[in-house]
């Protein structure tokens, strides 16, 4: 939600970069999120959640259900791909994790996808776009090449290879960029 | 090394409390460090430690070879619970930490031990006394505390049983703890 004003503040050029947690995190042996397959880890990661988005004055949910998280989101990924290529994709990033994180909707539902195109002025078109067998293997490429960067969670910030991974980091990543 | 100052700064009453991970690891199914068990994780936390230590002007140094992570702690602990029932105990558990992290020595070694206690102007008979039978059930007893608290990890921050953890919020559990 604070990049895009951080990246202004800083001068630095971002790109946003969608890609698939469920292959990185195949890449480290889990089947799932860890906040699962950890619980103690699982129930302070979503407190810490919780904490933080009140700090910021954001709205938070915890998933309502088990089967809520982690969501299907390669239909959110590939739309999201697509959308990036047009000066609204951030907004719509946005507000998908939105409609994920504060309203608990199910981002896998063509429908949610919808509504948050709507929201950002884009054509609801686009969600069929995206599905066509040419868009398909942008996703693919860019978890590859999240894997292939030693990213193992989101959100990572890169800069010239340089990793920085989670919310917290992301100052010191518009450090790193703005030394450089 | 920058707990005691914030403490300080915050109006805030600090107790260390020395803990085994091994056990706390053991509890979330890992038999050794998560930085070994998953290689691309790994990586990146010793790369954030260096980076960290940089802009903090603290020395560092990753371990020289793959045995030397993670360390034995069990001495070091025992030592440290000991050592906390005086005044210098603090000081003590800094001085080994930085053995261990700012000069790469092995604090399972009762010579590195030993060091840590001279140079905090403390008796080097502590070393023997903490491995008394009576000392013994004191690590026990904090480990199982870490685990029934809910702590997966270290350095984790308790305030009245809401826990944070990690370097990066500290900030956080000090707000948290003057909210109160």
């Amino acid at each position: 939600m604070r990049i895009e004003g951080m990246a202004k503040a800083a001068g630095v050029a971002l790109t946003w970069q969608p890609f698939l947690l469920g292959p990185v995190f195949g890449a480290q042996g889990w089947d799932t999120s860890p906040f699962n397959i950890y619980p103690a880890k699982g129930r302070y990661m979503w407190r810490d959640m919780e904490r933080i988005s009140a700090l910021r004055g954001l709205a938070f949910q915890r998933p309502k259900a088990p089967d809520m998280f982690p969501m299907n989101s390669v239909k959110a990924a590939r739309l999201g791909l697509l959308a990036l290529k047009t000066p609204k994709g951030p907004a719509l990033c946005r507000a998908i994790f939105q409609a994920q994180f504060e309203q608990g909707r199910d981002i896998s539902d063509g429908a949610v996808l919808g509504d948050c195109l709507a929201r950002c002025d884009l054509p609801p078109t686009l969600l069929a776009d995206s599905t066509a067998p040419e868009h398909r293997p942008a996703l693919r490429a860019a978890t590859g090449r999240a894997v292939a960067l030693g990213i193992f969670g989101a959100p990572t910030f890169e800069v010239d290879g340089e990793l920085f991974w989670g919310d917290d980091r992301l100052g010191q990543a518009f450090d790193w960029a703005q030394a450089e």
